[in-house]
């Protein structure tokens, strides 16, 4: 814990404090106040359980609202969530949004559109809410989301496969995507087959999947509406959708181990892509998101296969500056330098911009700065690892102008 | 590593220092003065290893006994373990049980009745040996040795489902219990089915079960004594186990990670239980215990699930108060504060009751107090924290008077 | 992060200095003046990546190179990657070895030769290279190489099994070897049926591996050139392999964990052996290798079973001095003292010998100093600890002379 009251200080603190951050995974925030269950529910990956008397406030990410936000609301430190959520919904969205991403320091958003439960704002809205003339935003195409809306508007079996790549081809190119997104992990997990399938394997699943329901094809516990596109959760459609993303060429954002109870996490640790990752060589660049608390095993695949890379989003943010630094340790352990990207993972709420970009700069810049003056790195190379894990890297992963 | 040799201070360490403890997963202590031998053995999840020259002693637990435990014999620190065990003999079994209950500071113990290889203590006799005149002491059943105790009963197969589940409730009802107790961790691991099995199932697996000594059902490399209840390790009857306990409605303990090499580590990361988790959701609350090296993903569990609550006990004795703030603060790095309680899973001897406080106090303090001096944390939440883990929660969970 | 730019000092910063290490686990380092392209090579996991822009100096073992290796070339700390290896090859190899070696303070090399990708130091020349005296080499025959060695050499599939047999107790006698290693977690990883094959399994399995190339038993993506003794991945001679380590009697090392991207991570979680060590409980000494990112769970095996033993070699040097603590806190959370030992793991270059050593010997005295600074453990313990883990548990294992 190097923490401390006073605001550490130092070259590399005042050095990271500076950099404008590429955000290379993010989401739209609410345009629109949230009511306190709704913004209760956007702070935890849990659900909010009411009459429990659990409140998400009280936790990590909850305790870091409130003793790192608050005073951007005007509020003091540790504010309670009472005022917390009554200063929020006085000042309104538009001027929340505004203060927490302007506070972010964030010079490039590239932003998954392909979730959205929320009315959210769009991708250059949060440009915009930045107030920095050089901002700029750019889009990531969420594959499941495509995948479930060419199922939502009729297709036959067996023309899923070319349906598909046709719609993702087009939301690519319409949007000017820089990156695909597939959230495979809460579908079916890593363990999958590494193999390509057969045309014949994806018309024979789509057959599944399409078709009507109750007669097969559902995830076990997920209640769907009628008229709802199933959600995509055959591993051979899984398969076919990482391979098309191969196929694509454009890089591939991977959803790894921490979220909401979706997950079963002994299956998304990312080592079981292993054996994707030889056949797919050569190919695209594949980012492993979040990561937690498989942090270590996402770094070992960003340091023995040249196309991976990885970043530690949405973790920071939950585990809150206060162990931002241990996270960023495991992270780095073995890692080359190139492969660590920042992302904020922000959904819903702008705070998480503010507070992801926060926990990243502070405990980056007490792990440099601490080695920087044990004489273990020197000054200029921590420079350098600091802008390339904040803005570089994602600029030559997704060949960004700088 | 925080430690230092002056007592750390600061509010939130004398907090801490004086907050009555809810162990609310323990056991017996000898009723009886060990051999060295014993003693050993207790000391230890490994075996005691005659000729290999490798004492217990020479471990973070033998260390952290000789360190914390000596002076209480009135010894000084870092005695040897043959002036600890000969001070120890002298003094005899019921003044060291005192002594050592005495200095938890833990006015609730609930106390896991069902492992009793060695003649132990009461859990009134625990309650006792604290000298607290508001200690009170409660039973958890383990539902394993009810079950293994029908078999030894005698049981048709087809009336194993009946009279395990009509024992059980007798059990609870006689001893008042709060909680039960499954140990599925060591017998199949978690990577079970999470379906309800049917009747048949059960009958049929019970069938095999209770069949004669060498016509199945054994343990693999288990040796069972003619007569002795077969132990319960099919995935059909330890699934029916738990099911039990979900139709008993009573908070339910799991063994989860560290334990003698009877675990197949890999086989019991919690996070196999999700698909149960969400089958059983709105039942019962389910108290993930001990955890190492699996804290994370049990505090994943607990974050994502309403009904999940984790304790690192047994952990925390056998690191010692040098590593206890390391694994606390892995084990809080996502988890609601009202999912983290206290136990400390002590066995057969009554230092572990001492030790397992005194890491548990000292972890969480120093982690707390560095927050709230870093201006992380408000003292009053500090405290909060404080109280709820150590105290609440339990109280919370198992309906325990204040 | 205990590192600070003054040497630490304390009496057991200078105990552990001063303590000629037993290196229980290493390999021979090029008799040649490496090629840029090759030194690259040789400091990472990965590949080189031509034409990526990504310098495997830009990572943490380059940082600590050019930290901690380049002022034994007489060059600044933080020299350059082209000041580097321009001195490097300006000294020459055989200077450079020698200072490398020499600088590591190791009395002791046990010597994997089984790994010769390239021309590399005889275990004599290793010792030679120290300059120390004292120093002696020991051999550790690979199991894989001889059993390809083997196969390369033509065999009847039902010779296979005691051609392989009596092929590694001639190596074993005519090189003296102290020890055996399987690189099982590379070729099929842990998760093995735990039984001895049959004779005729192991028959079954040799006509399949000794094919003629293409009508089977090859490596996904392995290519192997005719006339290539054929890669040993099938899992039942895999099994006979380990079993054939049992009946020799000699201790098996074992790689565990961190490599290159031949390791399928999730599969090498060493807790998959438990049933294999359980049947094999009471014969040979196993010592689990590098072990990261899987360190508690060897820690764990190394506790609960008598023969276990582990090492962090290969991830010290990989993190650096700036992590090995935190590596090393990790790997003796629970670990009885006898149970650790050192090694680098060194292969190629000289660098990793000294490198590991300096990683271990700081991380090792960090963590101990600072826990008898804080009276947690005493001074005598402590000395104790690090002669143990440096030197005695080695000897102790492998019956080497004090």
């Amino acid at each position: 814990m190097s923490s401390s009251s006073a605001p550490a200080t130092g070259p590399i603190h005042e050095a990271v404090a500076g950099l404008p951050l590429v955000d290379h995974h993010c989401h739209g925030v609410l345009a629109a106040d949230p009511s306190p269950e709704t913004f209760h529910s956007l702070i935890t990956e849990g659900d909010v359980w009411p009459g429990s008397g659990i409140s998400p406030f009280d936790s990590p990410v909850g305790v870091a609202l409130r003793r790192h936000c608050a005073p951007l609301l005007d509020l003091p430190r540790h504010a309670t969530a009472t005022e917390y959520l009554a200063r929020r919904a006085e000042l309104g969205w538009r001027e929340v949004n505004r203060r927490f991403i302007a506070a972010a320091g964030t010079d490039v958003f590239c932003v998954d559109t392909g979730y959205t439960p929320h009315r959210l704002t769009t991708p250059a809205e949060l440009a915009g809410a930045s107030g920095r003339p050089a901002a700029a935003a750019y889009e990531v195409v969420r594959l499941e989301t495509i995948a479930e809306g060419v199922a939502g508007e009729g297709v036959e079996p067996d023309e899923y496969a070319s349906a598909f790549v046709a719609a993702t081809r087009d939301a690519v190119d319409e949007r000017r995507a820089v990156a695909v997104k597939s959230v495979a992990a809460y579908r079916t997990g890593f363990d999958l087959d590494p193999s390509r399938p057969s045309d014949a394997d994806v018309t024979e699943a789509a057959r599944r999947w399409l078709a009507p329901a109750g007669t097969g094809g559902k995830a076990d516990g997920a209640e769907e509406e009628t008229g709802t596109p199933p959600r995509l959760n055959d591993p051979v459609l899984v398969r076919h959708l990482l391979w098309t993303a191969v196929d694509l060429g454009l890089p591939l954002q991977l959803h790894t181990g921490f979220g909401d109870n979706d997950i079963r996490m002994h299956r998304v640790d990312p080592t079981h892509l292993t054996d994707w990752l030889h056949r797919t060589s050569g190919t695209i660049a594949v980012l492993l998101l979040h990561c937690w608390p498989y942090q270590r095993q996402a770094a070992y695949l960003a340091t023995v296969f040249e196309q991976v890379y990885l970043d530690v989003g949405l973790t920071l943010h939950h585990v809150g500056p206060v162990r931002a630094r241990a996270i960023l340790e495991e992270a780095l352990e073995i890692t080359p330098f190139r492969k660590l990207l920042y992302s904020s993972d922000a959904y819903g709420i702008p705070e998480f911009y503010q507070l992801g970009a926060l926990a990243f700069r502070r405990g980056l810049a007490e792990l440099l700065q601490d080695r920087v003056d044990a004489d273990e790195l020197s000054l200029p190379d921590a420079r350098r690892i600091a802008a390339w894990t904040g803005r570089d890297n994602a600029c030559r992963v997704y060949g960004l102008p700088r």
